[in-house]
């Protein structure tokens, strides 16, 4: 029943925002352990390194080389930037974020990226009290709710982690499954060179750009910025862009920059 | 996300075997209510009560109504006496019980169980440190072994409890049919109104009106197009507009037509 496991879960990364017990920090390494995932980053933005209190490492149950190896980063961004996939674990949906979906199917993405690209897809959790906030659940192009009862929904930090841990797990082993082998033969050698995926730090780079422009042409008032950013994030979170894509619109963005730029002239000198 | 209980999850007992830590047994009543199961039984040949202790009451979150209905009996036989199905749940397969198998198949035959006989079924769990010994294991039909890493099986309980839990669930809302579940989970009580698709003539005309803001700020040459176009539409038809979203873009290639313009007057004024 206990196997080896499979490469892909490498490319896995659980990221914790701003996790506030370092029990729970052992509880989700050992969660982790398990299962076959190592990549845990801890979103911290001050000085604390939770790993090293004693109720993470007695929590942890010997899971100490996942505990050591944890990354600390300062924003959400910065565990995200290598990624092309960032996946919110969130108990509900959220307005501006993408629509929440269960587990199974979003795990199936996952992999399918991973198996295609080889890069690093994270699944992103929020501080145990109030979960992902919307401008973080923004930042992820998926969000899973794991489904519960309407009227009780509290699910540990490090059960979610678990479950979804079990989850991937399952799916990695189904995939190298003999018999769909032979289907994924039939699949693979797409008959065009596949896109290659952003990065989330070049997406990132992309929304600070279009931000800048849409002030300089007097589109969004950063006095009252209203929604208007949340919903492109939401948009450009649903459409995946391609690295090529982020090129193409960040050289819209540049000429919009020096259009407003000739035009506030004008007005100057108008003026 | 989160629906009503399924009435067959009602006929399933949760059996821990002296549990030692008061803590997992209020984990194992939460980890139990999230998902909808109610009957929890504890086999404990002494006088120890775990659920009213300090740390089973913190760590069931609210799960209180489970904690409270606690069914304490002195011997496994006495937990299984009334139920037509045992279940153990073992980190390894023991020689003399049934095979272990992974949690979704017994699962599957749980509810087929439960569905024809409407009788209960227990899911039998072991004391933390050594799990079940192999008379306990003799008692139970059937024996699942959840999948995890082969250098490193350390499940701890609530955890154990919250996987099959998770997947009982799972099974009892998808009745029959697991392909069933995910289309169904998507379909229930939406937390936000779904959002008014694009009409693709509404996105035609988004097009047109992109092209000649492209022309306009000077990024895209009426003489020699290239593939821009093209990729614009293909971004486009990937990300599958809301006609709420055609509207901003909308609002943006005016804004960028309006600011070109004034930048074009400046360079009549300097030619």
């Amino acid at each position: 029943m206990h196997q080896k496991s499979p490469h892909s879960l490498n490319h896995l990364r659980i990221v914790l925002v701003q996790p506030t017990h370092a029990g729970n920090v052992g509880s989700v390494a050992r969660a982790m352990r398990v299962m076959g995932l190592k990549q845990l980053w801890i979103v911290e933005p001050g000085k604390e390194r939770l790993h090293r209190k004693q109720d993470a490492i007695a929590l942890a149950s010997g899971a100490i080389d996942v505990l050591e190896s944890i990354r600390y980063v300062a924003s959400l961004p910065e565990a995200l930037a290598d990624c092309t996939l960032a996946v919110a674990v969130s108990a509900a949906s959220r307005e501006f974020g993408p629509p929440a979906m269960p587990p199974e199917p979003v795990i199936d993405e996952v992999f399918a990226e991973i198996e295609q690209t080889a890069r690093e897809v994270a699944l992103v959790f929020g501080t145990e009290r109030t979960g992902l906030l919307i401008e973080e659940v923004a930042q992820c192009q998926r969000v899973i709710s794991i489904p519960g009862v309407s009227d009780y929904h509290s699910l540990n930090l490090s059960q979610a982690v678990q479950l979804i841990c079990y989850l991937a797990r399952r799916r990695a082993l189904a995939g190298s499954d003999p018999a769909l082998d032979v289907v994924r033969a039939h699949e693979t050698q797409p008959e065009f060179p596949q896109p290659e995926p952003a990065t989330l730090g070049a997406i990132e780079g992309l929304m600070e750009h279009l931000e800048q422009a849409l002030v300089a042409i007097d589109y969004l008032d950063p006095e009252h910025p209203k929604k208007l950013m949340p919903r492109m994030r939401r948009l450009v979170a649903r459409s995946r862009l391609e690295a090529e894509e982020v090129h193409l619109l960040r050289g819209i963005c540049k000429k919009m920059l020096q259009a407003a730029e000739r035009a506030a002239a004008v007005s100057k000198r108008e003026a």
